[in-house]
């Protein structure tokens, strides 16, 4: 989206700039490790002095906890949108896996964050985060089910088990997945979503 | 095994307390994480001073290296009896897989160590522990490629993701397993061995 310069509210601004501090909030955690990472290393990315970020964020917790919402958000409309679909139970699962995976690639940096360092949130951050965590796995065991129902599945799949070994898969790309890579993210993640419907409809 | 009391050797008194030391290790790495984690604590835990530690081990690293190298051994070891069994391809991944999970579940903490932690290993060390992991991802890959030529997989099986696909949900086995869950150690490691030969033969 262009700039609109001058005419552009001061609340606008606020949001452009709130935003470009979390962009570089990602890009500092991935390099550093969120530990390591100072909230001067975040100003220093953004091009600010570092009481100027205090207008936006109030601590590097703070931030951390905007990326995982912001994922958390993004993640769960993919979740909407693979429940209006009018197509079978493996059929969704099968387009959620690839548009699931897909965003993992497309936003490998967010992605490593959200898998490794979701330890360092505190108190009622930490306690929403595992919440919402869990909402996921549930929805994700609902999908693998209602294949199972249908038929598609085995009668003795262990929903469970297969809900964590999809999920534990899909978390572990940022451990291997590096953007210039041979492949492109599409193919990667239709490739991803075949082993997970083979999984489900043939265990 | 039994202690042989003051019949017992120097030398094996030394190996015995030096293991100690290992599990102390592996214990309070695993509970306080190995950034936070001391060597005063490892003493405390070992019930020592922290002084005597040092008869035994160099260095915190030094520490968390042996906890690599054992680890490494035990499932190289794994990976070399499946080599040596007497059947198919198809049967060969399947019993790896489920020694491999079983290897992972009843060694969790180390696992999970084993899986978070390698990061904090520096030079010499690190290089070592990358370039196992190369090696042991390489014959995963070539006990899938074995599937495949046997034709029990589809010629068009990416053998690259499916071996990323196996390492990273095994790996993350540590994420969600507790000892005290519903299902034995050895059910769950025959549960994922079924996913994962049947994600191979059927994507």
């Amino acid at each position: 989206m262009a700039r609109q310069g001058r005419s552009k509210s001061n609340g606008a601004q606020r949001r452009d700039r709130s935003e470009e501090v979390v962009k570089a909030a990602i890009k500092v955690f991935n390099e550093k490790g969120y530990a390591s990472a100072s909230i001067q290393d975040v100003a220093d990315a953004v091009g600010v002095l570092k009481g100027s970020l205090y207008h936006y964020i109030e601590s590097k917790e703070e931030l951390l906890s905007r990326i995982f919402e912001a994922s958390d958000r993004e993640s769960f409309a993919l979740m909407e949108e693979s429940r209006k679909l009018d197509v079978s139970a493996v059929e969704r699962l099968h387009w959620f896996a690839r548009a699931w995976s897909l965003w993992y690639l497309e936003n490998i940096e967010r992605a490593a964050i959200y898998v490794n360092e979701w330890k360092h949130l505190t108190g009622a951050r930490l306690k929403a985060v595992v919440k919402t965590r869990h909402e996921y796995e549930e929805r994700v065991a609902e999908m693998i089910e209602a294949v199972k129902e249908s038929g598609e599945a085995s009668a003795t799949l262990d929903v469970r088990y297969a809900c964590y070994f999809i999920l534990t898969a899909v978390n572990g790309l940022p451990t291997w997945y590096r953007r210039r890579g041979p492949d492109p993210a599409e193919q990667i993640a239709e490739v991803y979503a075949d082993m997970i419907v083979a999984m489900v409809c043939h265990t």
